[in-house]
Parts: C-alpha cells; sequence; structure tokens
C-alpha cells in the first residue's frame, strides 16, 4: 500500500465509513453516504484511503436507482486474519475469523483454568500456531475472552475468582510479545453479548442483556448496539445481588443471599453433593456413587430425566434469576434476553421458570415486545463475539491514525 | 440568512461542528477540528454554513499555539429563545432558556395535574404568552416535561397513574398548533436527568442515575451522556420493582410489594394516617388535628423534628430504595446516582439509610468512585433538563437538513 498517497486527518469520518463497507460486505459510495450522513465527496475520499491500504476493492455494477449504475465497493475480508479464543472454567475454543467475523478452523481443548496463566496460555498458542501453520496467513489481530473480570482497558484479569493466579497477570502483554499484534481481552460474558449481537443482523434488538449462567452468573448489556462496561468496568456483575433467601446462604465473597451462592452451576453442585447421602434423589445417589462427584451437569441431567429435586433445583434456579431480571428489565427495558452458560442446558425447564418470573413482575410494557430466550449452544457466540469485539476495536479512528501515520499498528501505542 | 449560499449534504458532521461550538460557547476552529475528529476542511466548510444560518459569528482573537492566532468563534446563543416547563403534581414553574440552556425569567405557578390537561395547559400557556409579551422574542422550540409516563417520539402521555384525563392527550400537536414551534416532552424524571448530566460540565459524570422520590418513585438513565430511554421508552421505571415486604401492600399497580407502594411519598402518607390515631406518633397526630389531612411532607417535617416513628418511616424508605440501587449498581455501574423528589427534603437522613445500604449490598469494585447525593433543589434542574432535551434534539442531524432545505423547522416532518 503507497501509504505516501494517503492525505487526511479526518479519522472518524474514515473510520465510519470504513465500518460501513465493512459491516455490508458489498456497497456503493451513495449507500455509504445515506447510511452514514456523510457528504459524497466526503464518502469518495475515505474509500480511495481504503483502497490505497488494500481494505476495499471496485466491484461489479451495483443497482441503479435512476442514473448511471454505481460501482459496488467489496470489502476485502481476507486481507488479513484474527484469532480468537474463549476460554471457561474447563474447555477452551480456539478459532480463526476473517475481516468480518467469519469464523472457521475451531479447534476445542480441555484443560483446567486453574493450571494457571503460563501453562493454559501456552496451550492457547500452541493451537494458534497450528492454526497459523495450515496456510500463510496475514494476523492482525488478536481477540481472547476469559472467565473472570478483565480490565478492559489494559487487559488485566482483576480478581478472578475462580481463576487461581490469573491476578493482573499481562494477558495482552505475553501475546503482544509474542505475535506482535493488537490483542483485546473483556469477560466471557461480554464477549457473548457481542456474538450474540452480531446474529441479529436485521438489528432488531440494540438493546439487550445476556446472562451467564455457568459456574456463577454474570449479565453482558448491549446499549444502543455498543457493549456497556460501566463507570468502572464492572457494569453486568449481578452474580452478587442480594436475593431473599431464608437460609442464609454464605457466597465466596463473604456476603449473604448473592444470586449465584443460590442459583449458580457452583450452588447446585454444592446442593447436589448435599442431598444425595439424604435418599430425596435417587438419580443423584446413583451419579455420586458412580463418579464420585457431582456437578452442576448431573442436576442438569437428573432434570432432563424427570427427578423431582433436580427439577425443583432448576426451577428454583430460574426462578431466582427471573426475580433479578424482572428488575433489570423494568429499569434498563430491553428487547432481548438471552439466557446461556452451562445450567442453561437444562432448556425448556430453565427458561419457562425464568419467563414466568419476569412476565409476572415486569411493567406490561417492558415485556410487551421483550424476548426471552436460550443462547444457542452450537453457535459458537463466544468465538464470534470476540471477533466483533477485536473488529469493533480495530476500525476505530484511533487506530486508522496510526494505520496512515506510522503503518498497520503492530504494537500502537494507544492500547 | 443567505440559504441559497449553503450547499452541503453532510449533516451529521454539521451537527457535530455545531454542537460542538454550541456546549463551548466560544472556540476555534483548530480546536473544534481535535475535539471532533473532523479535519480543518470540513470544520471550516461547516463553520461557514453556521455563519450564513446565523448561529456564529467571528470573535476576537484566540490563543496562538504557535502559528498565526486562530479567530475565536462565538455561539449567538440568543437568536433563539426556547420556552420551557416541567409540571408536578401540584405545581409547575415555567421559564425562558437562549441555546445554550441559560435558564431565566422563571415563574412557579400552583395547580392540580388532575384539573385534566385542557385546563392545566392553558395555564401553562397564559404564562408563556407573558413571558414572550415582555420583550420581542424569537421563539424557536418548547419543552415540557410530564409527571408520567410519554412516548417520546410522539410526545402524549401514556396511562399516566396520577394524571387523570391526560391519557394518549395530544400535548405536542396543542402547543405546535399555537406556537408553530417544534416541541418535545418527555416525564419528569428523566428530564431531571438530563439537568444534573448538564450540570456536570467538567464531563466526569457520563453514567448517572436520577432517583425520583415523589409520590411515586421513578429513574432517569443517561448512558454515555445520553438519556437510555430503553426499547419501549419506559426504561427507569422501577417503582414496580418488587421488593421483600412481609406485609404484602397492594399497589395502585394491582401487584403487591411494589417499591413504591412501600417507600413512595404516597405510601408514606398512607402509612401516616393509619398510624397519627393509635398514638405512636404525637408529631403526625397534631399535624392531622391541625390540618385534617396528611402528606409525605408531613412524615419529612417529622423525622426533621426528631419524632421517631417518622424518622423510622423516612428510613426505611432509604433502606428499600438502596436494596433496589444496590442491585442496579451491580449491573449497570453509574459513577453517580442523584436522589431527588419530594421525599429527598429528608436530606441527610434519607441519604444516609440509602447509602447505607448500596455499600453493603454493592460491589466493592462498583462503589469505589460511586457518588450517591441529593438532588439540590435550588438548582431547578427540572427546567434546566428541559432545555436540554430541547438543545439535543434541535441540533440533530436531521433538523439541520429540514433547516438548509426548507428553511428554520416550524413544524418538522420529522417530529
Amino acid at each position: 500500500m503507497d501509504q505516501a498517497k494517503i492525505n487526511t486527518d479526518d479519522f472518524a469520518s474514515l473510520s465510519l465509513v470504513m465500518n460501513s463497507i465493512r459491516r455490508a460486505g458489498a456497497t456503493t459510495r451513495p449507500e455509504v453516504s445515506r447510511i452514514t450522513g456523510l457528504s459524497r465527496t466526503l464518502v469518495s475520499k475515505h474509500v480511495a484511503i481504503g483502497q490505497a491500504l488494500g481494505l476495499l476493492e471496485e466491484g461489479k455494477l451495483g443497482l441503479s436507482t435512476g442514473g448511471r449504475a454505481p460501482r459496488l465497493l467489496d470489502f476485502k475480508k481476507n486481507i488479513g486474519v484474527i484469532l480468537v479464543a474463549e476460554l471457561g472454567a474447563t474447555g477452551m475454543s480456539v478459532a480463526r475469523s476473517d475481516l468480518q467475523g467469519n469464523i472457521d478452523e475451531i479447534v476445542d481443548v480441555d484443560f483446567d483454568i486453574a493450571e494457571g496463566p503460563e501453562s493454559v496460555l501456552a496451550r492457547v498458542e500452541e493451537v494458534f500456531d497450528v492454526i497459523m501453520a495450515k496456510e500463510k496467513v496475514n494476523l492482525w489481530a488478536i481477540g481472547i475472552g476469559l472467565p473472570g473480570p478483565v480490565e478492559f482497558a489494559t487487559g488485566i484479569p482483576m480478581s478472578p475468582p475462580i481463576m487461581p493466579g490469573w491476578d493482573q497477570y499481562p494477558v495482552r502483554q505475553r501475546f503482544m510479545e509474542k505475535y506482535k499484534v493488537p490483542l483485546w481481552v473483556d469477560n466471557d460474558v461480554n464477549v457473548m453479548a457481542l456474538g450474540e449481537l452480531s446474529k441479529n443482523n436485521d438489528k432488531r434488538h440494540t438493546e439487550l442483556i445476556f446472562i451467564k449462567m455457568g459456574s456463577g452468573i454474570g449479565a453482558g448489556i448491549v446499549i444502543h448496539g455498543l457493549l456497556h462496561r460501566g463507570a468502572q468496568g464492572c457494569a453486568g456483575d449481578i452474580g452478587h445481588i442480594a436475593i431473599s433467601d431464608p437460609v442464609k446462604t454464605i457466597c465466596r465473597c463473604g456476603n449473604v443471599g448473592c444470586l449465584e451462592a443460590v442459583a449458580g452451576g457452583a450452588a447446585l453442585a454444592r446442593d447436589a453433593l448435599a442431598i444425595a447421602p439424604t435418599g430425596k434423589s435417587k438419580f443423584l445417589a446413583e451419579r455420586l456413587q458412580k463418579n464420585g462427584s457431582l456437578s452442576a451437569r448431573d442436576v442438569v441431567d437428573g432434570a432432563t430425566h424427570g427427578d423431582n429435586w433436580c427439577v425443583e433445583a432448576i426451577t428454583n434456579a430460574g426462578r431466582q434469576v427471573g426475580s433479578i431480571l424482572a428488575t433489570l428489565v423494568n429499569f434498563f427495558n430491553p428487547s432481548l434476553v438471552v439466557v446461556g452458560g452451562g445450567v442453561s442446558t437444562a432448556k425448556d425447564l430453565l427458561l419457562a421458570s425464568i419467563r414466568e418470573t419476569v412476565y409476572r413482575r415486569s411493567l406490561p410494557l417492558a415485556t410487551r415486545d421483550l424476548e426471552i430466550r436460550l443462547a444457542d449452544l452450537d453457535d459458537r457466540i463466544g468465538l464470534q463475539g470476540a471477533a466483533e469485539m477485536v473488529l469493533a476495536e480495530l476500525f476505530k479512528p484511533e487506530i486508522f491514525r496510526q494505520w496512515i501515520e506510522v503503518g498497520y499498528p503492530k504494537t500502537p501505542i494507544a492500547l
């Protein structure tokens, strides 16, 4: 790319134009002008810059709207590759994405996040290297989702409860030193919310809440189509909201009656272990004898098999999450709530109890068009979301500035 | 203004430039370019349009940053006038604002919202006419805050609980027919949230929640510096969130245990009336005998005078609001919470119980820099917010388009 030819200081509208073409895949200059509200002159100028950067090329003729048919602009989604990884407590998925967020080369690996960052991230790098060795790829950026709180601006995990050894580990720095490309890290539920958003290409849902019922419980919040991270970046941390809990269950955070201490996967496993020897659940007693331990997965399986105690446990978890969700729906008025995470494999049983509680306790107007559904676990929305996170950052004005002024940002100052 | 000279189709960046100069009051082209990220050429072009529209004029020389000192651009805040009105249950305030949101000519009028829209809005118009008659003003727009749900897009009240006769009354249409200018209507708590936002000129707080504890309880939510109205426009309707209420108080909405049925001003008045004859509050018994009725105001006065029952009632209301707020703080992670409305005149007593509950039940990270304070009732943030609401709409790209294509939008199609 001949960067000497590129002359602009208007990176905000350049970013607007490039994002609009990237999302559309292929479009025309008049259409970009209509969508962005920018003048045709400015759009044409930015398109020329996009061509010089190698991001765009002229395609075939588009539809005429009366006059001469405009040329289609093709977004060259394959000039760069993004590597993405979604880490959970006991498994990771790694994949590759083009610059439009299309995922392929998915690899699933079992591991334990408690092995610590050195060991776990070495595994991620191994898979990255395998994917990169397959064919010569031009690596542009990396995106990673972690199962705990992350300071997004620095890419550093902050006191993650289920990730011993990870607190303040410099994840971004480690990868940037090895791969020399920009890298973004966020917590898994934010990434999943972005993944759900990207699925909604019709743009009907710009206000959504993604609830992950895994070992713990967390939420990702999308507002006006953008992730809402909050003033300290801890928005969506709903696992420790106090609920009405007569048993006064003590949470790992030290408080009593936290949502996840009653309705999270770890809580289900804990209660299952306590109940199995009492004879109240034949299913769990058998599982415990067979496997020597019990997990939330066993409670979900028990519910699916119609075990009474397990059905009631899942229903109760759904009601508890539903009661918090009713509050959030009144407050925030989203149009879509998606429930994912391991506990959500209990499917309709869980969904029904969440829905019932929300619809009973939210304002009629707030639930009139509210859709509550389960995440589709086949959708790989974690990987999808990690790619979306990277693309949203990569096409920001500041990156274009660095790109044009100092070449493609291998280790951008702004990060 | 000679509109023949104006030639642009780039209304998005025109709006960006005008808003940046309007907020600053006076600034230079290089500074506008820096803040908006737009090129100097584009900024200069839009400044010329602003001058042609009569919105800007060249001022004195600004500070040099090395080269030739740039000219200051003055925003001509007095070329148009905005009329604003804030309607409550029992009183209204009316005022005038310039195009920068500076309020003057404030008039306060007692009335009863239950008189119905014809009578009440005739009173508003009377005061508007008095203000307009004082000197020849160029009326540009009107902004109104109402004490109930409003469909913002149409300016129509939707089933407002304390406003008999107002349901679906065409407030916007009535004023637009008389005054022939654009008009925006929203509920009072959204307007107050905008007023608080405009006070924070240092821009530290872009994520804030305004809680109004009046007769009912509602919240206004500001995200990234913009009002969040939600998918159906009912975001912030927190008065009917279910709380833990052993007494199972029935709310006017038909549900039991709603927040405002326990902690709102109407609930305080109801409980005060029930308690006064029992001898548990000497203060309330005397007030009831003297005035023949009791209001939330009497409970606040009682608490200020140290009456035990009143102190406990206010403290309990604060705790209930605090417990919901703790949930919202965990979910939304704002940097500022402001508590206003009639019950907030109980000041420190109320604030202390809200703060105590929020700090006890929210995540440490979410409350690390969280500021919770009372609204300053002398600030007239309702009027201020109504002006901000109008200015935010008036300087949008679509209005500039109409302005330039068909002259200043007296009755814009887009409304």
